[in-house]
């Protein structure tokens, strides 16, 4: 039983975890058997959006881990309290909270900041041989945080000014359609594109689905 | 194609739409090339439950439409503003949202009040002879619109408190497994008992895929 941990960013596309990418993962997960902890980093979002009106509600604060909790239907980790020895692969699912919460790459591009709880856990997992799995724009948090020692290939689907800024990280940015999975074997890398070119759910879900068959054959 | 009307609640399964639930239509939907609208009541949540805590957070409000909004990715419709006229089918997807939001069912059992303008548009489809679909809790408000004039059978599982509170509108309750689907056919109902009885998210999709799959051919 392939023992996975999946990092949440909130709950709701333009400020957490994209609820349906997140879903997806752990129904796969699920179908699959694996051995599922969900955790998340501790303190408050970048941003609360309101997702009726597309803006930013002013003076509202919202917790990542409590958020999370939503799409977990429950208690979430500390991403803190998690230690790479105990797990096969990390999956991340995208959502502008991997890149606004779990890093900065939404307003800061290459130049973001990475959480450090996350930065540690991903590069630890990362350091001791285990796979990373990430979808949508989270591929470009494992960029921020491999890159700049390691070529490590991942997509991001097709978009150019994102792959420019996943490349001056020093990954090395794989165009790749919404149907495909981009291994980097080298390195234990595996990413999709998911809502950043899915035009519709069955996408994101045959396309995750994909990716979470083809990472729990080779952890 | 059919006309397809998903009604949310919020997002998250303590104080609003059951988000796997949600997702889990709406992806059986896209699969069958349904033609969707989600729509929601406009007003505030009964609650805000932290998630993680698993307790109310006092002195905060938080918007059913907006909220909802979380899963859609983007604008709902108001409820109010639907026609039942345009839509085949409504779905209803569980979460505690249905039973505090949608109706009061979880504090007042059948004694309920219901949201004016989901009472309207569901007991508008009804009498228009439209389908209506509902899944873990949800059944108990469909239950609470029409169970006083007809004796329509529908599920909520097997909780034998939460039965006897749908049997008291009128409506009359049948125990099903979560795999299964109870189909009212004189009164165009289906139900499935989702997260009532799943003990993992596949069983949710399983029960929830059935379903959707069994009222489109139907209507």
């Amino acid at each position: 039983m392939s023992r996975v941990a999946v990092i949440l960013s909130g709950c709701g596309v333009f400020d957490g975890s994209e609820i349906h990418e997140a879903t997806a993962t752990l129904l796969a997960l699920d179908r699959a058997d694996a051995d599922v902890t969900i955790a998340a980093p501790a303190g408050p979002q970048m941003h609360v959006i309101d997702h009726q009106a597309g803006a930013p509600v002013e003076g509202e604060s919202r917790d990542i881990m409590v958020e999370s909790a939503r799409i977990a239907r429950g208690p979430v980790g500390n991403i803190a309290d998690l230690a790479a020895d105990d797990f096969d692969v990390v999956f991340l699912p995208g959502g502008f909270g991997a890149a606004k919460n779990l890093c900065t790459f939404a307003v800061a591009g290459a130049d973001c900041d990475v959480n450090p709880s996350v930065a540690a856990f991903v590069k630890d997992m990362h350091d001791k041989g285990k796979w990373i799995a990430a979808m949508c724009i989270a591929p470009a948090l494992v960029a921020k945080i491999l890159g700049a020692d390691k070529p490590v290939k991942l997509t991001i689907g097709t978009d150019g000014d994102t792959a420019a800024a996943v490349n001056a990280t020093g990954a090395e940015h794989v165009d790749a359609a919404v149907d495909q999975v981009v291994v980097d074997t080298d390195h234990r890398i595996a990413t999709t594109p998911a809502y950043m070119l899915a035009g519709r759910i069955s996408e994101v879900f045959d396309g995750i689905d994909k990716l979470v068959q083809q990472v729990l054959k080779l952890c």
